[in-house]
């Protein structure tokens, strides 16, 4: 295990406000309120700053995504050795906006296994967080996309997704950690989220949009420690 | 512009042999052979070390592919402006290890004009790079995918396909460099390339899995400044 | 040259009204007002119905799409010798909610000349349309996809991408027809796109979700002939 | 449930020789078999040959792949709503012929049970079989991609794949049957995948490609009855 939970990674996507030297100082937002907070918190910047983020701040960093392929004539593809050698701790994988194919989440897995990577695998559905997580990765993060970027949060809007995929991966593979998100946007919202069962949450918007990233993250850090 | 023609570029794919921190060396050798005989080489590393070279070389670093889809919410996708703002001057699309659609590179070459990045856009045969080419790159690469990685140079073996490219593109585009690539290993290869009126070499596993970077990058970059 | 020209495709996509034995009578509205007006009108039912309203009409019935592949272990594939064994005459390519690769697109061309099957390939812009036809199909069919299903006809709304586009194909492969498509909805459009230059018009949601088929189709064939 | 198990399920493919008119005489050929038999034998044919076979031949009908799209603007899609309508009572998905996405293959699971087709869900090894079956197909199909049309069949090659396969299938979703393929390609190795807890066989090129069709499903299909 790579991570420690509850957990709260956040996802700077291809947002221009967490793109190049931003991306470094969000990090730096981030690692500052984990110090501060004893939260943990991940980030995940995009492949061309992860390792200018990686150097530079001492809280666990992520990959966006990741293909299967093993090293070789694999022009334009993103490795995991790569990935490893830039000084980051895993990947997320099959984020909607990077949907992967069922075999490719299956390779994955298995070499980020031999290359001690950890792995957070998102599904869109309870369902598929099940089918996700007999694969094995460390976690999975359900996220409905319809609530992606609203604000509307997944714990208040549909509590009952969370919970329903808290109970399926239970079931079919207990050893994984179970998050969520889409439109989580506030530390009430993680607090929800950490009531129904998961054990941390994604957000993105919420903090590389906000005017003063410092509170947005602790606001939203807090809840994890709190309890 | 931005790159000087005839030129070298070295595809470093996803060689574990140019991942990470041998991706700097690999990158300092053609430097310093680019320096030493004044031939143009450029570089193009995977995306997690773009920055890492770029920041550290003074010849000209291309990314291996990119996403046409501008800043915003789409997780794991390779943005220009990141490109752009870790040190690259421009990108390869379409390489036959990443063949993208025609509306993504017409995007992505319209974004790149914009943001002006140069374009280096792969095609298979004559009649591809001419399609391509109507789109407006900098530069078409013809790299039938037979030959690529076999050590049978497209300037050897398929001659015609060369003379046929660069007879396609000038008819459709004449204002677009054409390069070629497939299986050239030696000075000879490129040498050869040029009098079939090439403007330039990509080369990808003859220089990254040579013993001796440096001297095999000399051999191949000569023909480009010995006319 | 297997269509004639000028042309009104009618293309079926996927719409429920137009699935099945409903399939069947749109073709058969169409085979009518054909016969009654001379004018050219070719159907594009989906794969399922492809032979179904091929063996029954007498007017072409072209393919929505076509996988590049030759015969052979491709499961799930759409292969062109069956597609020219259950009656069509040709395929259309690239639309907007099936782009393919520019590699895809070269060799589903290649093999259709060699099966003797035609090809209408779509374009977004008047430059894709451009870099298409140098591929040699018979055809290419500008659609912008922002107006795909609006009412809001490109030939009214964007009346410079079809004079774009029918320059820029004249210019890099003169031999190849250019059609035009998007919010096409009624006789008025379609004339307009022949004043413009196109030689023909791509319908769909306008004819399939009228209410009568007949009448619909026959305002929108009249000015292929009234010239 | 719509198919009786075990079962002898022909995959087409694309195969020149079970295209067009050749697709209906290969599937009477099976229902001959069946009918004298007794055994349970379905056959998935080219989408393009999907309602001449089901039109003509009283064993159950299969589509080799499909779309999750609803009915609607999908030009190229394969619609499951044409699938039914043509006769087919399922579909094949995720074959290694055309992987398809967690979140495609649970979309298009869910939709056929509202349609009331059934799902067999191809996967290439024990742990992906688990994965794709809480998503709820009818049946997995077992295939280990390198052996496929090796006639090295997966039961007598590496019987621990189906053997993993069903203890897997078992625990996560017990009501899910395993089937297996790959390489099989006598009635021996028919017998042995049954014999290892398989409830049926998924064959392609050792009938397809079979001097006498006849003799050879006959051949397969007698150990499904005879135990």
């Amino acid at each position: 295990m790579k991570l420690r939970y509850p957990i709260l990674i956040i996802n700077f996507k291809t947002y221009i406000e967490a793109t190049g030297k931003r991306a470094l100082e969000l990090a730096k937002a981030a690692e500052k309120v984990a110090k501060e907070t004893g939260a943990s918190i991940a980030v995940a910047p995009q492949h061309i700053d992860l390792r200018l983020v990686a150097e530079n701040v001492e809280i666990p960093v992520l990959a966006q995504s990741a293909d299967p392929e093993p090293p070789g004539a694999h022009t334009g593809h993103i490795l995991l050795e790569a990935i490893k050698e830039a000084g980051a701790v895993g990947v997320i994988i099959n984020h909607s906006e990077k949907r992967i194919r069922i075999d490719q989440a299956r390779e994955i897995i298995e070499r980020c296994r031999n290359l001690d990577l950890t792995v957070v695998a998102c599904a869109a559905v309870p369902v598929e967080a099940g089918a996700i997580a007999v694969l094995g990765p460390e976690a999975v993060a359900i996220e409905p996309p319809e609530l992606i970027g609203t604000g509307r949060a997944v714990s208040r809007e549909k509590p009952e997704v969370v919970t329903n995929g808290v109970n399926m991966v239970r079931k079919v593979a207990p050893e994984v950690k179970v998050l969520c998100g889409a439109g989580v946007e506030s530390g009430e919202d993680v607090k929800r989220a950490l009531e129904l069962g998961a054990e941390g949450v994604l957000v993105a918007s919420a903090i590389v949009k906000a005017k003063n990233w410092e509170e947005k993250i602790r606001d939203m850090a807090l809840p994890l420690v709190k309890r």
